[in-house]
């Protein structure tokens, strides 16, 4: 597409939903020496990240980690839950919470999906009258996921609780927030959510490799039934917070628990969880103005049909005539912005606006993905990053 | 215990039988921003240390990485290859493998324990005895650690497995190298270990947060008849190697695959894993003659009885009527020295000598001690920091 | 000016003109331990960074790095050239040449200044009737900036040494590249430049602490009447390249001779310094597209009147109206954007845009000037980020 | 002379004198970005730093910082002081003295120089009977080293300016406390000392860079008929504490001002300076209780014979018959341990004892020494280790 000269000597932008830009002092506690195990710092900031976890959520029920991806917490979470033979209602828009049911499916859980589809969102409706169908109960959980970081779609999650009760159907309610946590509001109390799960290398900011559960009343009472546990992921042992070595099923992740400190920091400092939603509500309308501004027929367009389903923390683009792949790649090695790939078969790209992020790294995203488009022969009639610029300014 | 001015204002030298000393390179490693998950150097990078690690266990078979700690291979092992109600024979030597019969039995599996003690290895006449007693063939696999790091005993794999021969006995031999991985000889398969697993944080010098599980040929056939696999740690679809999204059942752990890709190029460096295993044969001579010099009736001693038992990456060390708390303490706030802990009841404290360790961190280690004697009002007869200085010696 | 909730928490954008932003893998450089002074990769490294800083400026000469700033380097130049008594000549544009000026005067050197003032750049023509005016020859030096860091002007090089030629004047032609060097065209050789000077923090991309002396035949011979040479800076002892205690004038600044190769390297990479020039050039014609858009009456405007002394490394912009210290604490604040001040009582900002800068970087700093305008109740008519992307797009 | 397997594979031990080894926080602070230089952290730690200097050195002066090795405060502590055709008083012993000698003679100041030796420290008499005969007070300056780094004689700074008081004379009396600063006891203001240098490269802490002048009221009266001013050393303007441009003359070193932050912060936890001088008190009676215990004909021995004379930072030690470079080899490559070269024709090797260490660190650098006597062939009767694990034990 081009032997110019590359302009991306730089800082290289990667703007790939996750993980996402890690702050300097989140990696300069990755590089710290191993120290004492039992004794000095680690021992507190461990319990400190472990107390300030439910409060993220917004829930006064437990909050788990375990040493593994964002995966690990969907095993977790069914797998201190569910029994051999059990059903589970996967609520399927976008990618993600078909693969969680897959994960469930080598445990002999059987899987129900109500069929959704890559651009929309869960329709509460649907599930409302899926579950008064299961007259007898048998599905024992329904999962679905937050944010889908494939399509971008945020399904709403309150609004699916009350489906759920509205069919007064009993199953646990399962949340993959995986793509959301420390990105969108999540009140896991106040919208009923059973478990919610969550890595840390999204909104919150750390290199991947710890992950968490939390679990309320409802979850914790049916470990009684569970017949499948897994030792390393098992509640029981996990409880007990006399040492380190029961929390974390072995050795822990040291890295991580001063990562996550250096993060709950951030987060502290900026003003708690609540600021951290509003600059996101703030940054993804910016996102959402230049993409707008860009739309032509035959060009880009939002892959998600209905905007009050967009996330604030990802944004699936379609690219129709429009080459994404060398759009992709100009943009990476002309100029230095790494943008996601279209997965899950999605013919575009995808911008993510999670975590650590503020209008000078976003509208850099935003001002280079308009270069791509004038270098593209792709001059979009209005400029997309003049109107996330105006976005901004009106929140200054 | 003083309260003369404290001199551990350098470098903390911390000798804890993990998380060991990491190399600045693998800190370093640690420390870089987030790349491009799709491409560029990480996804060559994962596949190089994919296939390193075979190698490092002497093995043909593969090696799978988990996200988790130690605990969490252990879980890999079991869940890949046992069903409900198999059982599983403990062969007690310390306090690890005892610990991850607990990690089965939450699964169901049925354990029974060939009982040892906290001082000497597992007795492999005993085992044969123990194994010829199956008749019924009952017993599905053999758990059992290389060295245990509570009681620094190092078991005689070779001889077990000949042990299982003599008694023809069809059980899956499963070794715990999490202390020995990367500091002891350990030929998986010319000794017939079916199944090893490790971690990363002590031989192979990296911070916690990956765990190993090598299998051969007999442990992959045996995931036939696992009933209660687990999704996150099957071994079916993290054969895919495709991508980095099957092979590490989800988020791929960059910070890790970073470090162990400087780690091993390290061991590449140092002459292969052979090298390696000289160069803790030696530096673990030197400490035992240190410690053979400071022995004393009422004082110190070797915690395992038998010399051929005693590991060398690690050891335990008994305090007789020294006060081992005191010793600990003025070693950590008052020479910068942080010794292990004695776990599991054992009254002493362990000397770590695994992983990125070389004469001036042993002997300095070693002098520390002997300095803390002399304050303790237990001035040895013979200095063992000579004695091991003689040995190094005699090894350059 | 606002109590909204602040949007900085991403990574900050310091774009002020130096230190400028420097590349994660000379940071990393700089968190090295000490190493052997006398052997291993530091000797070679130390070579090489010397032998690569001629052909930087594009000379034939030598180049001495000398542990200090900028100003250290002004001093090596006079010091190893000028003798008491003797006559400089200020080439006045902005700020810096003139307290070069005073720099010398420390010496008893008498200083004599072309007047200029701080929107425009020297007068070739001036600076010939000037020389010409001196039939005695007893101005022995003409000093003059390249890029003034304060107004932003650049002065032709070129040109002023053809008016010295027309004027026949043998002083030495002193040209302080301390804000271009690694950011504009320069050809020292070519253009009949005597000594150049710079420091590493901006072009060269490393923290402050070391400078630089480019030194032709010209100026070297004149190290014969130096009669107030200094010991640390004299040139004599430096020649000797036997170790680095000779060419360093005592212990080499490690950390600093790590960051310089590092830098090197990424120029290298890049394609070298005309692709680096070439990348400046670039991205400051997006910058002089942003302020066009943005200029109006009683607004924003260059602070240097005529476009083509615009340098390619900082616009400093004149405010008119507008709070420049409100503009500036409201990016900083809640942008995360920190801009440079105007300095030596020029009313506004300064926008940087040296060094390891790349089009996300820059574009960011522009929206977000933007952002900040639109906050400050002067939405401009045209978008200034808007045209930079076009901008960028013409040359991806 | 070794063709055995390395066992240098952990962290390189680095015991040359100077740089010496960093702190992890220091090279923390030496990797963060660079700041804003006008506003926040780095205006009030610059000025924190300054004002802790005067402390360290124990004097009620002024301190200045200059960007530069430890020869560029050298010459500020010269070029502010003396005039063309001065005479200064060189007190030799060792190399260092001499070194700065020269260095004044660039600018025409005459050096006369009290012979000394290798061997030993200034005999005050023979200071006090050659200033006497001094009548017209000609020599402007006496110059000695508090600690020779090539010899490791310690000189009696008291002493000598008793001599100089017991003479009678007016000259200025500047030490070099390089080697010493941050090691040994200095007491500027009590032993009457007009003039102190130092660099941060080794009681310090900090990778070298910086240097630091310390100037009584005597020194700065002096400044008035300095005639050879140079304007990058000049006092006058540093004295303008109102902004770091002046104090610094020009950029300010980012890095090394957050170095001496945490350097300093390092010092205050131990205990405040006395503390830091306790401690290398104690590890220089360690070295010496182990060099007297390896001494024996034809091997090794001190070089400094007397004493009384021996510093407390660095040993320099004779290695008679035995083959210093191979020993300093098989140290290095083979154990992992860098011994300092034996300078200035001296033939053996440098043990650096100062800075960040404590007895882990230092322990593990004479076990090795000893280890490689060993190996030599040399085995020592007595093993030094043992007795400087004997004089830690005493003073734990």
């Amino acid at each position: 597409m081009t032997t110019k000269p590359s302009l991306r000597f730089g800082r290289q932008m990667v703007a790939i939903p996750g993980p996402s830009i890690i702050p300097d002092r989140v990696l300069e506690a990755f590089s710290r020496p191993m120290p004492d195990l039992y004794a000095g710092p680690i021992v507190p900031d461990a319990t400190e990240v472990r107390e300030q976890l439910p409060g993220i959520a917004r829930t006064e029920g437990e909050c788990f980690i375990v040493i593994g991806n964002g995966h690990s917490a969907w095993q977790m979470a069914t797998s201190n839950t569910l029994a051999k033979g059990d059903k589970v209602l996967v609520l399927e828009a976008g990618r993600f919470a078909t693969v969680w049911g897959t994960y469930t499916a080598v445990s002999d859980i059987e899987v129900e999906t109500l069929e959704g589809d890559d651009r929309s969102a869960v329709d509460p409706a649907a599930v409302e009258a899926h579950l008064a169908a299961d007259t007898n109960h048998e599905i024992k959980a329904i999962l679905v996921a937050h944010v889908d970081t494939a399509s971008s779609v945020r399904n709403d999650i309150a609004a699916i609780r009350r489906a759920i009760d509205a069919a007064a159907h009993p199953g646990l309610f399962m949340v993959d927030c995986i793509a959301s946590m420390g990105c969108e509001e999540f009140l896991m109390d106040e919208w009923g959510v059973d478990i919610a799960v969550a890595g840390c290398q999204k909104g919150l900011m750390v290199p991947p490799g710890v992950a968490f559960c939390w679990a309320g009343e409802k979850a914790a009472a049916a470990h009684a039934r569970a017949d499948q546990r897994v030792g390393y992921f098992d509640w029981v042992s996990r409880r007990d917070m006399s040492n380190m070595y029961s929390y974390y099923a072995g050795t822990p992740p040291i890295a991580h628990i001063r990562g996550l400190k250096e993060a709950f920091s951030i987060i502290e400092e900026e003003g708690g969880i609540e600021a951290v939603w509003h600059r996101h509500a703030v940054l993804a309308d910016a996102v959402k103005a230049a993409v707008a501004a860009w739309s032509a027929p035959g060009g880009m367009e939002f892959n998600i049909t209905n905007g009050a389903n967009r996330s604030n923390c990802v944004t699936t683009v379609l690219t129709g005539d429009l080459d994404h792949e060398a759009m992709r790649a100009m943009a990476d090695h002309q100029a230095g912005l790494t943008l996601g790939l279209g997965i899950a078969g999605i013919p575009g790209f995808r911008i993510a606006h999670m975590g650590h992020l503020n209008p000078p790294m976003l509208l850099g995203t935003l001002g280079t993905i308009e270069a791509v488009l004038h270098a593209s022969g792709s001059s979009p009639a209005d400029s997309g990053v003049a109107a996330a610029a105006a976005v901004i300014g009106a929140n200054l």
